[in-house]
């Protein structure tokens, strides 16, 4: 079952916007049990767009499009597959009435280009767009002028909008792909995400371990991004279950201290997690990383239940205000230091009256560095009952890369910390 | 001038990972006036990358790669390419030796695994990776077997992780392509950003107006996201920066209230320019969005000077001791209130002396909703000297999503109320 993947749109070959949608269509199909074999961009014109459906079309047996469905004037996939297929437009009697009834509902009036949504290539089924009003289209393009032997494929076309080609994934695609493509054996993918070594150490740590079962037709897949190392262990058909929990249990045994989440488990999820289990709670308090480190974890359901405050205290006078940090340690050591890391995770503590705090303070940049403190200095403090450890750190990166690290540093201090395993440095 | 660009890695067709190379990568080329024809991405298997590649270089005159330049076991585009073009992998003096050094002046030894990286294609140029051990290549593909009449085409690979990519293609591939394919006439985009109308809305607004320009060749393009609107206005070519300005002043005459900013410039660099342009000072009081507001601004560098601190009061107990909000409206109000968002707003604005205050409560779900105040209900207040404003919204999103859409209205409120504008609803 080979799947293609096209997304269409001027913005993304401008550089405009990221890509959302393949890593989303991937994922879900992923779980399904299919991969894509390949996923094109190309910008709203029509040579471009013609010419990637034709050549998904001659390789492909499901071709997903994005984009291009709605009432503005660079919209034209419709059009252009239309005439690619040599398919007339005719108005789809309930995709009209749908979009109409849009407006109605919501008190507004219909502006006059909203109506295009309302054809519809002859003979494509409609999906109702629960959010929106350009519908989805699927044609079965059978017999296939572009494959060898006319072989059919099935073209499915999304509207671009995420909160539209989301729920129209879920809701109506899946389900049918579980018809239309029955997975031969299963397909098994785990990831174990690990924070604190290189992706040159982790291969070289589990690779030798795992070698029998990639012999055997286990793949492992090393992902490395700041802060964070990822090993992948994919295998389809039979035994795959228990080849890839074997591989689990290798690279467990390797590395497992190192290992905070599985698949999509966030350190942050992680986190909520621990402490949710353990009743406890936690108190922030940050200066460089601004609410990052507090949004990650209110990113989790249920971090209400863990989380008690977070303050966000960029200015000297916040924090003494807020955290109870002494005049006189701001003044000696400076807001980057030790000393009112220390303080502020300590103050955090004690005003939230919370189980751990964690603090930072440092230099995200680009401006303010010195030789001593140099741009991406940073102090990460952690306070418990038993202790407040400090560490130092040097994150030297663009202002929103430098958050996250610092962000991982802080997160996995705690997860060592609850969990006893031993600190980092 | 054609250009198109391959991103290898399984990780991207399994949905595991964002493609941020492309948006990153389209971007940068667009900024130095060319645009990627084509963006494709291919899992990590021999078949996929070398179809690709050859594909590619059938048609552009410049091929771009990204990934499987690394140590391990999955980074084979290197030798791929390679064989694809029938190069043998010699030893690069200069390349090895840097990996070596990479790993002697952190102090660390060196993985058997990474002298792989000293491999390069017969004839390529080796691009020095200041950030990592993979070098680049540049491989002059001349005559070019894939090409109608062998025509020229060159081969550009970069490693994968983004802080190896980033400034190699700053440093070394922008000075070249000046050299190598200089841009016939001025290519102009501009981006005018707006929040508050929809997308179709926007387009009956400023298509007619623009209607002399784009039968003169001016492109429109609408991008619609959550909370945002974008018209971007292109143009290459003889006259492109006059028929571009011109537009701009028509879109901004029809809309120009709605638009936040232009081409980069975020609603929260908006913001922070604002502010310091008028020495004035904002702090923040969040509930639901989690520090997601606070993150946002101290993204902007310079925030340190108008932020002066926020507070995520998560818990009623919180709210009462940062922000002075009373218990009684608490209890009477429920947290999730108009009256608790004004005390928030007010309590955080005299706590911090600041001279606004923006404060949001409300429920981002999924659980916590009640037929009163559904999930996705949310207050945003923001005080001033003058008055405390209040909106209720409802957005209905994901968490991540509520979060965008909420911070969005706020920093709109704020944005309206330090120009003077009308307020929206």
């Amino acid at each position: 079952m080979a799947i293609e993947l096209i997304n269409t749109g001027s913005e993304l070959l401008l550089g405009r916007v990221l890509n959302t949608h393949q890593q989303w269509l991937c994922r879900g199909l992923a779980d399904l049990g299919h991969t894509v074999a390949r996923q094109v961009a190309v910008p709203d014109t029509g040579a471009d767009i013609q010419s990637a459906v034709r050549e998904a079309l001659s390789r492909a047996d499901l071709v997903i499009t994005t984009g291009g469905l709605g009432p503005t004037s660079d919209d034209i996939t419709r059009d252009l597959i239309a005439q690619l297929l040599g398919r007339k437009l005719c108005v789809d009697d309930a995709a009209l009435r749908h979009v109409e009834e849009f407006f109605t509902k919501r008190n507004r009036p219909m502006p006059a280009s909203t109506r295009v949504q309302g054809l519809v290539p002859e003979g494509a089924s409609v999906l109702m767009n629960a959010h929106g009003t350009a519908p989805g289209l699927i044609i079965d393009v059978n017999p296939n002028p572009f494959r060898s032997g006319g072989k059919a494929s099935r073209l499915v076309m999304l509207p671009g909008p995420p909160r539209e080609l989301r729920p129209m994934f879920i809701e109506q695609i899946a389900p049918l792909l579980r018809n239309w493509f029955p997975t031969e054996g299963a397909f098994i993918c785990r990831t174990l995400r690990s924070t604190g070594l290189g992706e040159s150490w982790v291969e070289e740590n589990v690779a030798g371990p795992l070698k029998h079962l990639t012999d055997a037709g286990l793949d492992i897949g090393y992902c490395a991004r700041i802060g964070e190392v990822d090993v992948r262990l994919t295998k389809r058909g039979g035994g795959a279950q228990e080849a890839v929990a074997e591989g689990e249990r290798i690279v467990r045994s390797a590395i497992g201290d190192y290992i905070f989440g599985a698949d999509d488990e966030s350190l942050e999820q992680t986190l909520v997690r621990l402490l949710t289990d353990r009743k406890q709670t936690l108190a922030l308090a940050e200066s460089c990383t601004g609410g990052y480190l507090a949004h990650r974890l209110t990113n989790v359901p249920g971090a209400s239940a863990v989380l008690l405050s977070g303050l966000v205290t960029y200015s000297n006078e916040a924090k003494q205000t807020f955290l109870g940090v002494n005049p006189a340690t701001l003044a000696g050591h400076g807001a980057v230091s030790e000393a009112v890391a220390r303080e502020m995770a300590e103050g955090a503590r004690a005003r939230n009256r919370a189980d751990y705090a964690l603090a930072v303070t440092g230099i995200a940049g680009p401006g303010g560095g010195s030789e001593a403190k140099p741009v991406g200095t940073v102090f990460i403090a952690l306070a418990c009952n038993q202790e407040t450890r400090v560490l130092r750190r040097l994150n030297r990166y663009d202002r929103e890369t430098f958050k996250f690290a610092t962000s991982q540093q802080a997160l996995e201090l705690l997860r060592r910390r609850i969990l006893n395993l031993a600190f980092l440095d």
